[in-house]
């Protein structure tokens, strides 16, 4: 009979020694109990997301832990944030990440996130949906709204090419940027020169917006423009439900992890609470996670709160994380059989906390199930796992795994 | 100066802790004084037939340790059978291995092995050979007994494709399939079209053979249907002669795997009292594999046993081929010159006794020679095998790392 499995991934949570804290990595540091019973009972190993030294965006990591080749199927993280945010793109679209963001009077990046605008948001959006390319003939523009400044920025019409550079500078105190076509080709021209207009345009219709005067008026920042980054064109991957029969469900706050599992045909699941920062609702996913492995053969489940605290450079914030997680995984296999299920524990990436954004270490991974090998190992974390069972693998071999212990993969030959 | 090498195929050998034996392994469990000192002295680690997690075929397998990509080269089972038969396929040739099997009235299947059929074999191939393809122009068939209920049939003509379905379900009391074209194209239409006639017409020819109204007197199965599978076409490797430059022999009794061994242009020892079964001559494949490296630079031995075994979920059996494996090793290397020669020992795929049929883990592998590291592994299985100095390879690695200390391959750049 085949098994169930649980995929968890906590977000950035691999690092680096840390000498200020004893050359410890945050995980070594953290009280781990739980982690460290399924390590102990199951496999452990080292595992590069794409491969070793790749520094992996999450997009890309989560799409090979799922079995897909990002080096094959990637389409730019525009195209990922839009299914994320439940949007269906057609072929020819390109699907941008943007933000309501602060500009002073020349343009000058005050805030990128709009003071983290939380009202009058649907107002704003309608008025930016009226603006009309002009520009280039035939492309309309759609702008959609998704939580606080965050929201995702569509170009439909012929000829168009995600190959553009973001208006998005990443950093305040300079101006948006130029979209510039990063191939020679009509197609990212037209792009480029649709995305610069819109972005102008956008400036226009919100600086004297009354949503916006009003935030001045009580000291807040206007949301008055909107820049856009990451541009991503239509594609299409094979379902797990097509590649192994199975129905599969995902647990994920974040829009861009939402997209993958989307794409992948994943039904997703609205955790009360989930927020996808340090404060989320660890106990809910639990529960819930618990709950669809009932009715689900794959369950994935993820966890930012390890990578925002990785970004923040917050050792402690991070071993908080980890140790809520560790809980929330505890709380988890209580409600499991776990002679009917395999639990794996990964994360997408390092984000070392001295370094603040995703490195291509390898990270810890633990398979724990029915028919594994014990891995006899204590404590489940970075140093230990180079140690382990599983020795080193690859994100893209994960489901290749999986399906193989769950007993629904196909034999290659005879 | 040049060195030999000896690569050992335990077929089927690795497993996964089983709980009934106090979760060991058969390997685990088996007494292996040989294995234990080659590895002890000699490189260990795990390894992946194709890629973690992927369940391969024998024949996919083989190729791969052989150092053939099996994503570029596989052709089908078809043609390995063929080529283990001796038959020489031309290009545009479909090969398929074929049973035969015996059916009631109704063509319900009653075995798929017509009661592994001894006698009048050459008779009632005479008849099926009468066979004309009258649904589909220029094809002509042939059929090729090999050993007891086993065949290999081969369509001729021109356009015709191994991208069709198996006419043999794998099962009894159905009825056989009809074979069905698996794309677009004329040529797999052609060949479903042929190899339907071709079933329906061996029936017609075999039912009132003499041969089988004598079995059904003498309360035997007839043997009246020919069930085919394994589609495969044509297709030219390498030979070891052309890539390496050596002269390489193989003892193999399964066809599949001799054919393999054929088309990478080994020399086929023959050795009597070789079954593929779990009575193999053990004795006699160490002493033509001792003979054998005298006169070549390369000999490929395999056993069948320990896979027969794992399909049939005897741990008792496995452990039983395991220790006559460990004795033939024995008899093997008190006869070489153990600083002149490598010898490597490994499985081509797991056979779990609990899931009897191939699975997709990593199996134990050892190389002993002249200038290896010394794991000082004590006891060669699949717990110690993760911890070994070789740490985690794929098949395809195998003849490079043999032909690197064998001192025959060539520089990569310069």
């Amino acid at each position: 009979m085949s098994k169930k499995a649980i995929l968890i991934i906590c977000d950035g949570m691999g690092d680096r020694p840390v000498k200020e804290y004893d050359y410890k990595t945050p995980l070594e540091a953290a009280n781990t109990p739980n982690l460290n019973k399924l390590a102990e009972e199951g496999l452990v190993g080292l595992m590069d997301p794409i491969s070793p030294g790749i520094r992996p965006g999450s997009d890309v990591a989560h799409l090979a832990i799922l079995g897909y080749n990002p080096y094959e199927c990637y389409a730019g993280r525009g195209s990922l944030e839009a299914a994320g945010a439940g949007i269906q793109l057609k072929p020819g679209d390109i699907a941008f990440r943007a933000n309501f963001a602060t500009v002073n009077e020349d343009l000058t990046i005050v805030d990128r996130r709009a003071g983290r605008i939380k009202t009058g948001i649907k107002e704003l959006a309608e008025a930016i949906n009226q603006i009309k390319i002009e520009s280039v003939n035939g492309v309309s523009v759609e702008f959609y709204p998704t939580i606080e400044h965050r929201g995702v920025l569509i170009f439909r019409g012929e000829k168009l090419s995600k190959n553009v550079s973001d208006t998005d500078p990443h950093e305040i105190g300079v101006k948006p940027l130029k979209s510039k076509p990063l191939d020679d080709s009509v197609e990212a021209e037209r792009m480029a020169k649709a995305l610069n207009e819109f972005t102008e345009k956008s400036f226009h219709v919100l600086k004297n917006h009354q949503i916006n005067l009003n935030r001045v008026k009580i000291g807040e920042k206007p949301a008055n423009i909107i820049l856009a980054r990451g541009a991503g064109s239509y594609f299409k991957l094979k379902t797990f439900q097509e590649k192994y029969g199975i129905k599969t469900a995902a647990i994920a706050a974040v829009a861009l992890v939402k997209g993958v599992c989307r794409i992948a045909g994943m039904e997703i699941i609205d955790v009360k609470g989930a927020t996808g920062g340090l404060n989320t609702n660890f106990n809910g996913k639990a529960d819930e996670a618990a709950k669809a492995i009932k009715h689900y053969d794959f369950v994935f489940l993820h966890v930012k709160a390890t990578d925002v605290a990785g970004h923040d450079g917050n050792f402690k914030a991070k071993v908080e994380a980890i140790e809520n997680i560790d809980k929330m995984i505890g709380r988890l296999i209580d409600q499991l059989d776990l002679n009917e299920t395999y639990v794996t524990i990964t994360a997408d990436h390092c984000t070392p906390i001295n370094f603040k954004d995703h490195s291509g270490d390898p990270v810890p991974i633990l398979i724990h199930g029915p028919e594994t090998f014990h891995s006899e190992i204590k404590k489940f974390c970075e140093k230990t796992a180079s140690q382990g069972n599983l020795c080193r693998i690859k994100g893209i071999d994960i489901m290749a795994i999986l399906t193989n212990y769950m007993g629904i993969s196909e034999k290659f030959g005879y």
